[in-house]
């Protein structure tokens, strides 16, 4: 799959980063504009706690786009929040070459997501969604499945 | 009222937003120096808190201003801050058209701020002064001033 | 006046400390109900950014009170906010004795306020309203007008 | 059902605030551990942003809880966090009485949640579940579904 | 060493937590704050940004201490903050039995600090500054050193 | 010496800010990664909490470099973060012409770091470590040192 070839290692300079400052909406509604956002094809979106004129707290909503779905995730933030405007401005993305691997475990295999630059692995972790399913289904601590998936994969690679 | 015509979404692609790392002022004159940069003509003013070098708990200044007016808005925040440098770098905004609205309710009319994209109403929102003096004048809860605007906003609109 | 005799260092065992956290509240209230609670009588009124379940970020409410206010207190809360329920502690409270004395300035008189530990003084701090008057009247930086007031004060007391 | 009679407003004396303050922790972990400890039995958890000695960016984990859970609820975070110690101390509960109503909408039925104090309605808001689904299945914007679940309440209530 | 023998899970009913709120401190006061407390003999000090009344943005000083050093401790929060008044209430705290251990790795000896509860592990963690220091002066990434030692003490202890 | 003749203020077109959003990282090794990318030549470098995707508490590390610097800056962060992706965007400084003057004190002489606009003095600040070093070794408050300091510096200059 060419997605995960660990070549892949670029730079990308079309994306967009989109800012709106938010001090009169609910934030029960902010998981569900980040899944909207996400769905719609964001690439990152999160939010940072502010503090607005008048002496407001407000939340910060970022979204990391390619430029080419900027109108599309304006007019999401446009009818989902309670906006009347958004700023936005050209970012460059460097990424790190992508791979999957599997490790088998007694709890079953967990997928470790590892990083390449320049063809060296700088960077590995355990899937949070395979760990924290092996943890319940076997009743163990999350943070124990990642520690034993880590030590598999190092001694496995002799890191 | 030319500003206020709800055919004036637009975009407007000569902003910056400046930005001050401050790990040294007393955060007592946060809300005066917001209120001089809105004053000075700047769009918007808000602070994040962060954590800077040495384990300094710090906070970012932010402050969203017409590029023309960059060279005021800088010596503003260089006299009234403790920075001695700052960072901007140029934003493009969405804004959708904007309108004001009266609703006529027990505790007087209270304004609605509304938002257009495309002359399609996507958002509105209960004036908060007009709430607030409502609120206190008739010694009512601020939450149900603006439930009962928006209620009667809603069926008024047939929304 | 009794209440800023600068002997009244004291202790104060009947403060109650409440708390509540609130995930779906529009937080433009919230200025409006730190004032409101202030005006009841709390001692002191504060927010802190919070990440709640489900992913939500939310705000928690904090108000000091003299616990025999709870009751009055409380009610403010539940009518105010959407909280269903709230928190709350017993807490004592440690205070120096305070003291208010006026400094000359070029600007007129402003007011430092002063706090006492076993008669010695430990803080003094101008008054930031009379600071923010004086700034504004005078066009001046407000933290010049703060640091020739604190100047001032500490060559009159030969600090 | 005994639980959501809404004369069921009430004081708990018997409940404990954990607290335990992370600094080596994957945050991944979070929301794992936060619906770990609600299946427990905990009555909220929430995570606060602290910075802690070494200029250390850390999270507090704040877990509330009847005090009959304490020892089940510390077992639960000694194995999942990484923690070498917690605190805790005794709190009061004040909770309004609860109820929930069904709202007839285009887009079906939603459950408005209400909120009681000596027989009065204080508090009523949509079900966060039900909205998001209504917004979902009919590609409508969750905000919009709110407030025309907000505004048939306050019309059948006549509020 | 009495201290670190694992026996010691314990609990202790006698500490104290002090909070203050300050919004007219200079922040970077703070680091040096947090050593002194702990030089005194403090158990932890950290620090949260709040929203303080008239929109400032504050920082509550939280400091947990043995109650037998509750009167030294306040007295130097007094001297080098710019507070005028200190809460604090009575706490509980649950301690995990703790020891060192020793992991050889191609860096040297690196401590690995241990929890247990009811002498079982429950925790482990690579001491920082053993980790810093291999890292520097080796040349690797600080996150591989970790990742070693974790992966050795694994397997040493057929985790 | 060149770099701190106060006639430098000056404009600088060719930074860059590199911002990355790591949910997944031990929050031990921050103060660690500031002062490597420090020491890289780094201008700026700091981090703010975040509220990331499936409802993680994440940190943002931002770094403000000098474009020239980016590769090697870059290539830290890859090696000493969690991160597989980071961005970056080309920002201009604005910089206050600055000099450093020594004020003599009963505990030795402090160093005042100054800042010019168009030649004129717009900020001044006793340096942290000189106050800090001499309030440990005098045993006095460390704001009491500062205080004084600046008290001096505005005597002595007439301010």
């Amino acid at each position: 799959m060419k997605k995960f070839d660990h070549g892949q290692e670029h730079r990308d300079d079309g994306m967009v980063l989109i800012q709106t400052n938010l001090d009169d909406m609910n934030p029960e509604y902010c998981p569900y504009i980040t899944d909207r956002l996400l769905e719609k094809g964001a690439n990152d979106v999160y939010w940072i706690p502010i503090l607005m004129k008048k002496g407001r707290p407000g939340l910060m909503l970022n979204v990391l786009t390619d430029g080419l779905l900027l109108s599309e995730i304006e007019t999401v933030i446009f009818e989902e929040t309670t906006t009347l405007g958004l700023r936005y401005m050209p970012v460059s993305c460097s990424r790190l070459g992508r791979n999957f691997e599997k490790v088998s475990t007694p709890w079953g295999a967990i997928t470790v997501k590892t990083g390449y630059k320049a063809g060296k692995l700088v960077h590995f972790a355990p899937e949070h969604e395979d760990c924290a399913k092996a943890a319940r289904e076997h009743g163990i601590p999350i943070k124990q499945v990642y520690e034993y998936v880590r030590a598999i994969y190092i001694s496995q690679k002799s890191l």
